[in-house]
């Protein structure tokens, strides 16, 4: 085995610029061996050639190392808009026609390549960024800002992993990205495999430079080795010298990360933060396409960023432009006339499973299985409905840390400096808190801190979320704990999830992955001091939007559904699993095998609580969310304690999507369910966790719908007690009982004097709370007392 | 007029940090007169002590050198939590008291203390945040990530104000203030203000280290450096050794602002980009605060970052420390028996509106005009309706030139570096691109850069969106355009603007200033190459969540209306303006004059679309949105000629909230007009732009909801051609003509030959798509043909 030459690698290199180029201009005549004419070109020219020469670039001196070394790598391409730049050389690999046959050389000759070439960015083919369905692909790129978080996600407990990442310029400029380097403070090289970013300084974006490619080199090289990298610059535009100088750089970097994983490997030394070493290619926007059109500068410049002749079906002289373009790649001497790349080329590729495309890491090949100890162990004891508090959350984070144990090496705890707030902290008696900088003396005081730790924190959602995609994505498993109020930042990472997720389960050979699990918690119910101005219930509303077969949400009341849900969603596979529940201590309603079997059916009556006694109810009282429950049951307690003629079923719901129809989710309940449950023409006061018109926007088609009456939050409060905030948002315990009583036929006449009664004990309640500062003692320890 | 003398500024501060303990603690005997009690503390501790220290102490030195230079400065808590170290201060100015009679101490004596220090984060007082009813606050800082973008655009265009940030070094992990530090290079020193970062290296988040605490020194400096900044360190614990440094340093970052403003306003020179000077300070967290608690160090630890010693009412030895706490200021040498600051001390803080709390242009004092030209002059003239197509956006684009030419200092546009892609560059005809960094001789070929541009162009939404909001809450106007895609990465920051905005309208002392609109383009419907993966039309579930006054939601169908709307934007105050219209060339319906009486009606029949002829129709074919309006009405088309019998109304929303209840939204339209427009019992067909659940969510209390048949975004796409594309989503013109066939009685049985014309005529596009990878010409060149 021997190091493909610099002229081998520029040849692969003519071959993939030829492919890459190609893909965006031809449906036919795919390797010019005719002329080329106006019939050959596509009729509408979409995708972006700017930064796929680079890519291509990267990929190919990354495969040369691989073969040489039998590296095991994967590739991440940030700005995933030049994904003719991966396209072009996973085609070589072969990888591509082994998964789609018809674009194979081998059986579909010279039709595979051109339908490969055809089909992109083409209606029914595939799209210009690295999606799911192009193997060796984690990572889409259509919104920047992820790549080097998805990264170090996939390199977290891989410990032979290199994952190659290459930053955009553009993307370098997100938010997300900027903070992304930082990973290097959790990465242990002794444990964890190894991150190469190559950050690709190719000057411009849409229409603008880049602010990277404007400062200069001496700011530059601060604010990576600031970031704690040492960083390799590989700059220029001249082919030959820039291959020289590549190969010699990346040989650099390779011998830099095994040499510091040795040391931290077999030293006996206490591991520290090593420099990583990262690339910084700086090279021309568009490189080796045209340099001028029509005498504008395009190669190196900004309009090299999409289609850079543009006009090839209409003008004759960019037609031939177009061709002498292609041919400058000479394909003659490097495919066959079947399409097939020569084999002399061919053989400096890797082979097999090292290829980066066809690494079974981020090919969802290899799913560690993840070992599921019974929760029960860690389940509350209840000895009757609503008679006492816990903290809800406390109980899951003793299964984690079961869970921890029994999976030390493939699941990892999330969270933005949350997981003690969020009362997960039982975690830490299993493992520790990453950490890869300073750590002092009183750190053993509380912080956690551990070099191996596998709770990982760091104050941005964008991070965290982006190392959880990246980590399960590679087959592994993890949980993200978030406040409410602080979900919305990561809305469009979900979403893209969710469509990544969607768009694999129509790619058979992408086989299922472990969920997204996702706890919301620090709700909007108990903002104590965190007011107003940031309180937020509608990540639901964002979710909820998502691909039915993907997106789950679960709102369990209490400890034990809490502990069921989060067993069941770190079990589940394909999903992102939404689960909402508060931190604090909150009534305790249903034992473990009541809340295993309220969990399996997403809802149900709570008979305990009702007293409709065989016959239809006068009206149902339901409720969805811990703090809706207690106010719901205390407000059901007020009317059969002051009505006691009056007939109400007790309604929770724990699934959401049982409310919508099951021809809209899976798990929606059928038409008569939903009406045995709701009643088909009683009112219904149903008191939500979030923005109200959620529950109207799933149950709309419901036989009863006109008679449901949601109360939820109302973008109303400011600091406030629990009961003052509910008073508020109207989804207290006095505002419910109201409204049963006004929404049943005949009561509001015949009991004037309870509404009465109800609305001063309510105004009562609001002066305690703004006098003292805290709920009256009866409010904040009211419990079900069981009902004869 | 000399400086205050250390001494003095460390009594200033011993009497803010006794006041920020004070208020975390009492509801009573303010000044401790009498001995601390139980009955003196408050029932619920709440507030964060941590950063609270560092934040005065930044207050303060910035308030000698503005009482010694006169400067005009206001200030920026990043991290918002540690509001008691800025209420502090606020309330030693006057200005607290000034606002809020009942609070000071001229008018209310020790009582206005006492109610000053009660209603900190307690239920109907104030947040424990710099919310918007603190005085000189533009801030909230709840949720991390924006201080620096909003000091940013507090300082453009201001070019005699200092802007200091705080910025909390648990915000500086977070991914939209990491990037936000390269603002520097969009700050141009001859016509902007400055901005003086004040990085707090507090070393602690809730319960872990920060990062920047745990780097070397030498990576912080990189950093920095590498961003583009002169780092200044203040780095220490011994109060008066800090008081000496910071004096120092502050000063000489005064000096070198100054410096360099006069030498950028006084050369002859080319303005070139200054290495700022920004402070780096280095404090023990929750400093002077309780150095042990219980055995556990806490000043200076994660443990002071909320409430130091939070059993107070539970444990005398606790009390009894925090009593010595608080006297360890000395509050009897500090304040008067009537609560008062001694003058000698108030003397030395600025006056009027010197002070940062009083600054008009953080208090809504100044709201600078904006010039608005007729928008008619840059009008689309249109023939007839439906019959020639413009692209869309290009007329507002003329128009926000105008409005440019017209307010050289007080309005600025921002884009993610998609001003031109979104086809608004006439505005470059007026203004460039702001840009501070270096300028090749090439970018004078279409990169539009200039020093002195008012187009902010970053690849960072989060920054963009900041800039703007610190730019409108310092009294000016603006613009923000945003591919569809990618207006989620903004959800939160949305949210809490929206909410910003809702509780100034509560506070009567901040006058209204301009609206913050969003023009959200390059939309789902036209996703070209950009693919399914990152395509999302949700924002709008985000928007319509918060609060009706402050919301407003329009989907002008063409050029003209787009136009009209911009403009009404544009005059509008204390609104948050999404407009979603795509950037491609579109059919364009309505006149100049017609446009106005649609956006200012919201919602109308178009007469020459619909056959109605004065009775009532057989249904409503409805739509909201460029592209549904376009496929809704070729809808109407096909059925007019193949059914002339049938009568059809067709109905354009433009204005979302046209559809809910009056009594939900104030742009609500009636019942009666709704039915009106709807009719009270005939099928709709609603196509709409968005999730067609929102449509439900808005319309389901309207009489007719039960006929409305929504059609919208399904999560269905891949690369496909516009009719390909709505065709997935069951929007195009084939379907909506099918669906109208289904829903009108005895339809579908007296025209099943239609309905099967129909579906042949739908395949055979979509087979012409996937073939050619385009429409077919009939399609993309269809017009409305006037009926007769």
């Amino acid at each position: 085995m021997k190091y493909a030459s610099l002229e081998q690698i520029h040849a692969l290199w003519r071959a993939s610029n030829y492919l890459g180029a190609a893909m965006i201009y031809l449906r036919d005549n795919p390797l010019l061996r005719e002329p080329l004419r106006v019939e050959h070109i596509k009729q509408r020219l979409l995708g972006h050639w700017g930064s796929s020469p680079g890519l291509s670039f990267c990929y190919l001196h990354l495969s040369r190392l691989i073969k040489e070394r039998g590296l095991d790598a994967i590739f991440i391409a940030g700005p995933g808009h030049g994904a003719p730049g991966v396209l072009g050389p996973v085609w070589l690999e072969g990888t591509y026609g082994e998964i789609y046959p018809d674009k194979a050389v081998d059986r579909a000759g010279i039709e595979g390549l051109r339908r490969f070439l055809r089909d992109f960015s083409f209606p029914g083919g595939i799209g210009s960024h690295c999606t799911p369905e192009l193997p060796g692909s984690i990572h889409e790129g259509g919104e920047l800002g992820y790549s080097l978080s998805h990264a170090f996600g996939a390199a977290y407990d891989n410990p032979d992993l290199i994952v190659a990442a290459v930053v955009g310029d553009g993307e370098a400029e997100t938010g997300p990205l900027a903070t992304s380097w930082h990973g290097n403070k959790y990465l242990n090289p002794a444990r964890d495999g190894a991150v190469l970013p190559i950050l690709h300084l190719n000057g411009y974006k849409i229409n603008n430079p880049t602010l990277l490619a404007r400062i200069s080199h001496e700011e530059l090289q601060s604010l990576f080795e600031g970031y704690g990298w040492t960083p390799y610059f590989v700059e220029g535009h001249e082919p030959m010298e820039m291959h020289a100088r590549m190969a010699e750089v990346m040989g650099e970097c390779l011998d830099e990360i095994r040499s510091i994983q040795q040391r931290a490997r077999t030293g006996d030394e206490r591991v520290q933060r090593p420099r990583w070493p990262m690339i910084v290619l700086r090279s021309p926007k568009g490189w080796t396409g045209p340099a001028e059109v029509d005498g504008h500068k395009v190669e190196g410049f900004w309009r090299a960023h999409q289609v850079p002749l543009n006009s090839v079906r209409e003008n004759s002289e960019h037609l031939a432009q177009l061709e002498a373009w292609l041919k400058s790649y000479r394909p003659d001497e490097l495919f066959s006339a079947d399409g097939a790349l020569c084999a002399e080329l061919r053989d400096l590729l890797p082979d097999g499973a090292r290829r980066m495309s066809a690494n079974a890491y981020v090919n969802s090949g290899i799913v560690r299985p993840l070992a599921l100890p019974d929760p029960r162990a860690q389940a509350v004891a209840v000895a009757s409905p609503a008679g006492m508090r816990v903290g809800n959350t406390r109980p899951l984070g003793r299964y984690l840390a079961e869970v921890m144990r029994a999976n030390p090496d493939n699941f990892r705890v999330f969270g933005p400096d949350e997981t003690s707030s969020n009362k997960l902290d039982d975690i830490f008696a299993v493992t520790g808190k990453a950490w890869m900088a300073e750590i002092y003396s009183e750190d053993a005081d509380g912080t956690h801190l551990a070099r191996d730790g596998k709770v990982m924190e760091m104050l941005s959602e964008h991070t965290l979320e982006g190392w959880l995609e990246g980590y399960l994505l590679t087959g592994r498993h993890g949980f993200l704990s978030t406040y409410e109020s602080f979900a919305h930042v990561i809305d469009s990472m979900y979403n893209q999830h969710a469509k990544w997720l969607t768009i694999c389960n129509e790619v058979p050979w992408r086989k299922p992955i472990a969920s997204l699990n996702l706890l919301i918690t620090s709700t909007v119910w108990r903002q104590d001091h965190n007011g107003f101005t940031h309180q937020d219930p509608g990540f639901l509303d964002v979710a909820i939007n998502k691909d039915p077969e993907v997106t789950r949400i679960y709102l369990p009341p209490d400890a034990n559904c809490l502990l069921v849900t989060g067993a069941h969603c770190l079990r589940s596979k394909q999903h992102i699993n939404v689960i909402v529940a508060d931190k604090q201590e909150h009534l305790q309603y249903l034992d473990y095998d009541a809340a295993v079997a309220h969990c399996r059916a997403g809802a149900g009556v709570w008979d305990w609580a009702g007293n409709e006694d065989g016959g239809e109810p006068d009206a149902v009282v339901a409720c969805a969310g811990d703090v809706p429950t207690q106010e719901a049951l205390a407000a059901v307690e007020m009317l059969r304690k002051r009505i006691p003629a009056l007939r109400l079923r007790f309604v929770n719901v724990m699934n959401l999507f049982a409310l919508t129809p099951k021809s809209e989710h899976p798990q929606g309940w059928s038409d008569e369910d939903f009406d045995r449950l709701f009643t088909r023409d009683k009112p219904v006061i149903f008191n939500f966790h979030g923005y109200p018109y959620l529950i109207h926007r799933l149950a709309y088609r419901r036989t009863n719908h006109s008679n449901i009456h949601v109360r939820g939050y109302m973008e109303k409060g400011s600091i406030d007690t629990p009961l003052a905030l509910a008073i508020r948002n109207r989804i207290d315990r006095f505002g419910i009982a109201m409204d049963v009583i006004r929404h049943v036929p005949g009561l509001a006449d015949a009991h004037a004097d309870v509404l009465a009664a109800l609305r001063i004990e309510q105004q009562a309640c609001w002066d305690y709370a703004v006098e003292y500062g805290v709920d009256k003692p009866e409010i904040s320890a009211w419990q079900w007392v069981p009902q004869t």
